[in-house]
């Protein structure tokens, strides 16, 4: 029997899937969990050193350049694979990116199925939200007048995605996970990082610009009286 | 035999897409159409000469008065409808909002079989940007600091899910539209005053908070000068 013609089963939902060519788990689950959260645990602790010693930037705008990294290369690189990737679950050579969308289906199996609603959310991450990530990262260390405004923009811009991925789900009414351990720490656990952070860059860029147009508007009435 | 038993053939496609119980138009398509065109042109005819009367904005704020109000209205009301009414194509009545969406189907026919894709943009779209561009209407009308990012923030979230809504058609590969005509007078040019508007009115408001925050950095600058 020739190599590449060997079936392996799978552990996606529905369990009947027919997935021809399919290879399983190279790297451990843990592993494959690990690099990604050590891989973004020291980018963002560069970017924390380097902020501190570079620039005078606030604890809170160094916190928001460490976020900007780590959810740009998340965007870019990962969303960005899975576009471009339609076969990665036949992957045989252990390549990291394809190993974590092995390991991200078993929360959400509609990425190996190609879902054109789920494939849109990561279109648009990978090529919207993923290089103005970069761009807020500059505009807060170049102190940009921009900064607040493109910040905003990235975290709605966010938001929204989130809510057509979730909202998708629901109406959908289908379990798409392995698993409800796979469920609660990846489907909800990892996606939620990506509500809770927006949300508060939201509130707080939302309450800047504010705050530059009362001072704006009082200025004015203050030289009109 | 009973009348609620009488079977019409639909006009969507797929062609053997079988829809037990659907009822034709009861109006002419030209009067459905017509009757949104003319209802948009008198409510928006309406805002232009109240906020005449009564406000002294510029004319591009009295003209995004008039977008927010009918944008408002067609997000709360037919977005609205599609999201509460599954049995919108069965409607014997000539319920205005039910031979809209007969019609709209013409050129998008996942409406009729509850598509999660586009359900889940007609949710964000009702529950989230009509209200919203009510608030805006309110917030020019009485000229609150929240105005410009209100305004932006609503754009872009219609930005947002129009790409999503465009993006998840073209990854279907599929036609679901039942002519050309249907596709490019609804799917397209109906659709592409959503893309149209509020990429101008991102833009501006953009400019617009940049300008505040340059202004107030000019100020520190030269306080510190």
């Amino acid at each position: 029997m020739v190599e590449s013609e060997v079936s392996h089963s799978h552990p996606y939902v529905p369990r009947n899937l027919d997935l021809p060519g399919f290879v399983p788990l190279v790297l451990s689950e843990s592993t494959i969990i690990g690099v990604y959260g050590l891989s973004a645990l020291l980018i963002a602790t560069l970017i924390w050193i380097l902020s501190g010693l570079l620039t005078k930037k606030t604890k809170f705008n160094r916190f928001l350049m460490c976020w900007w990294t780590v959810s740009g290369f998340t965007h870019l690189l990962f969303d960005g694979y899975i576009v471009v990737s339609p076969e990665f679950y036949k992957d045989n050579t252990a390549f990291y990116f394809a190993e974590v969308w092995r390991v991200y289906c078993k929360c959400d199996s509609r990425y190996v199925i190609r879902d054109a609603g789920v494939l849109t959310v990561s279109v648009l991450s990978a090529f919207v939200a993923g290089p103005a990530s970069f761009i807020a990262l500059y505009a807060i260390a170049t102190g940009k007048s921009y900064s607040y405004i493109l910040q905003f923009a990235t975290s709605l811009w966010q938001l929204c995605l989130v809510s057509v991925y979730f909202i998708s789900t629901y109406l959908k009414k289908d379990n798409f996970a392995s698993s409800p351990y796979h469920y609660y720490a990846y489907f909800i656990g990892a996606n939620t990082c990506w509500i809770i952070i927006p949300t508060i860059i939201t509130i707080w860029s939302w309450k800047k610009i504010c705050a530059a147009f009362q001072l704006i508007q009082g200025q004015k009435k203050s030289k009109l009286g």
